[in-house]
């Protein structure tokens, strides 16, 4: 088998780099998702550019596929070696090349995960503003176009990573973009790696963006009667220009899920978590403003706090959203949705996921990052209950069609992988075709993360 | 010859939206910058992306150029018919199609100019923040991702495009991208067509985020003793997360310039001019933290005001540099250079491009966007004189070596066109193999303004 030869060539190259231990294959197999394990044949650890592109080589003399593996965190199964190969795991590739601090920008391998990033800048007075939650790889997150929390004020990965230098199909080696802030010198294939999962390139170093550390900061939380006043809080705030870091919406359910996960006592109604970066007279007078348009769209219950530690505390609940849904059902594991959609929508989205969510006789609790138009519903299902399953599935599939229908997207942060490629047509349509062309032309022999993002034909 | 046979069934499917009218053909051959007017075979103004498909089908069928062609401001030559064929001229699809008011966006024909839809918008209290300085088409704008002076707070046409309705070389029709803020569902073909400069695909509507006009506007110049305290200071200022609008560098020659051509007494050393949007108590307290940093790197002369009448006097004066260049030498024309780099090498950027000015004998006047490292000198030069030619010649090769030298880009702005071509192989090395691979996939036959952006092989 040619997988087999190119494992074979492969360990006589690099040794102690390849391995094929069970519990290792078993692990890079796994997924965040309801997909079953799907090892890869090998796990191959490289330590430099050199070493990927050697490796990428000998895949394609062999036809052998090449899984990008960075933590494991994505939730629509990137990682699943579908078609067998080797998962090319980056956390060797570890190290933060360089900070510019006058620039801004820092220069990383693709291994470094972000929380290890922040941690490097502390003392510059810099961050990295892109915040998904886990701690994922750089790499990885530049690859599915990550965002999350922060995304409202700072951008996804998309407006974040500056340059990439990106191993090729055949080996070769390319350097997209620069560290100039702009550039209209041709194609942008910095923005074309970027999202493309591993299926055109490897990501071998990214150039990033980062932000001043503000020099103040304010949360606020407050209660409203349904979710259109919520919402409607976030658009005539965004009008006003008011530059929120975070504003975050959960409802009913998911404060029920706070309230058991954590003994907390808010009131079971829909909320919003937001955050303001400026200077102290600046977060003082945004989260004032902020406060007058929740007090004139029917909101209650304004707290707003500049204290590090009840900020902490907000985020921090924010952040185990995941087990508070899970202690409402905590006998079922959770998947998650991921549809964004225009924000003149997103009550009208919101309504019809929780609506489905109790014809279904689902567990459905929300949250979102209002501010893009983007929500995650987590979902309760026993995996082993046939007629869960099936809700399950037509849950999923009908919040993602009324997501195309609101012009919206089925995937805001978490990607294609396995799971969404079935909607890539209904969202495509035509340009699905142009995709696959430039597909073909970057990896012919398809052998970069084959079965991910698009559809076979 | 095909490309008569082309014009020939042209002018039989549409009639009188066909020209071949000599002084229109010169029209659209004619450029801005320094090349010489090439004018196409046939002038086509189409009415509908129908007629755009339909167009671009019967040259394909005939292999004749197709040059899609806004309102003719490009600097580097991107509408010259150098291999023939026909212009498209996109100045009939001039609708507003759409403004979504509560989604902060509009959906236009790439016919519209920027001014147009800001006077559309003007009731909404919405605006489009992307400033060219030209009334430009905002189709050509997002072929040649331009930015100006607003760039450093609300983007480039790269950030400011969500999605695209786009014609390929065959004549099929494809949406790229969505109304939602973001998406993770694939390859990003928006931000591939966005800066193609109409070889990859005609653009036949576009998506654009709008923003809220801002509540206050204040506007600020200082004065400083040299390059390195003027950018030290828009360092300082960006660090500090103080949200400039604007911040403009003007050096010693071109406050010359304004002096002579409005009869005004500005002290003749570099300036920065800067203006902040916000709330009133948040554009006030920026210029006073700004007027701070100004006076710790030694700048002075700091005076700022939130009168619209002062305001726009700035603007006006800044929007009139080339004039104001033109007032050094009023006998001979003059060109721009584009280059940007890290602003950290910026002032070494600057002060090489002053040098090299004096050591060829050039009038040089400079001005930037400092705030992403993007800077312009105006040159004159008399064409007719085999000397200076050579000069100017010189000069624009060695600053674009520096830019490349110093990580940058040679086009910040203005694109690639034809004169931009000779330093593409230099900025992007292995990854124009790239997009000529890309290029070659969606535009086989080399149909779609040929001999722009990517040197022959």
């Amino acid at each position: 088998m040619s997988i087999q030869t190119a494992i074979k060539t492969l360990i006589e190259t690099f040794e102690e780099k390849v391995t094929t231990n069970k519990a290792l294959l078993e692990q890079h197999g796994r997924n965040e998702a309801y997909f079953p394990v799907t090892p890869p044949d090998a796990v191959v650890f490289p330590e430099s550019t050199a070493d990927v592109a050697a490796i990428v080589k000998i895949c394609a003399e062999h036809n052998c596929p090449v899984i990008a593996y960075g933590t494991g965190t994505s939730l629509e199964g990137h990682q699943l070696a579908i078609k067998g190969g080797i998962s090319l795991d980056m956390s060797k590739m570890n190290k933060v090349l360089a900070v510019h601090d006058e620039d801004m920008d820092a220069v990383v391998q693709p291994g470094v995960t972000r929380e290890q990033l922040n941690e490097d800048l502390r003392a510059t007075g810099l961050f990295f503003p892109v915040d998904p939650g886990a701690n994922a790889s750089l790499g990885g997150m530049a690859a599915t176009r990550a965002s999350g929390t922060t995304a409202v004020r700072y951008g996804t990965m998309r407006e974040n990573v500056m340059a990439l230098e990106v191993v090729l199909a055949d080996g070769r080696i390319i350097r997209t973009g620069s560290r100039a802030r702009k550039s209209a010198a041709g194609y942008d294939l910095t923005k074309l790696f970027v999202g493309s999962e591993g299926t055109l390139g490897i990501i071998t170093e990214l150039t990033l963006r980062l932000q001043g550390q503000p020099e103040a900061i304010s949360a606020a939380t407050c209660a409203f009667p349904d979710i259109e006043s919520a919402v409607n809080t976030v658009i005539a705030t965004i009008q006003m220009g008011i530059p929120m870091a975070r504003i975050e919406f959960v409802d009913e359910m998911m404060v029920r899920g706070f309230n058991l996960y954590q003994g907390s006592q808010m009131p079971e109604v829909p909320h919003l978590f937001v955050e303001f970066h400026g200077s102290p007279d600046g977060v003082k007078e945004q989260a004032e403003s902020f406060g007058e348009i929740v007090a004139d769209m029917g909101g209650t219950d304004f707290k707003w706090s500049e204290k590090p530690e009840d900020r902490n505390a907000l985020w921090k609940m924010r952040h185990n959203a995941y087990y508070a849904h899970k202690a409402l059902q905590p006998e079922k594991p959770a998947l998650s949705t991921d549809i964004c959609v225009p924000i003149s929508r997103l009550a009208e989205a919101v309504k019809f996921a929780r609506l489905e969510g109790e014809r279904l006789n689902l567990m459905v609790s929300i949250l979102g990052h209002v501010g893009d138009g983007n929500f995650h519903c987590a979902v309760s299902f026993d995996p082993d209950n046939a007629v869960e399953h099936a809700a399950v599935k037509e849950f999923l599939h009908n919040l993602n069609q009324q997501a195309l229908e609101l012009d919206g997207t089925v995937t805001g942060e978490h990607g294609v992988g396995v799971g969404k490629m079935k909607y890539m047509q209904g969202e495509h349509g035509e340009a699905l075709q142009v995709m696959r062309d430039i597909k073909k032309t970057l990896d012919p022999q398809n052998i970069l993360n084959p079965g991910k993002i698009l559809p076979e034909e």
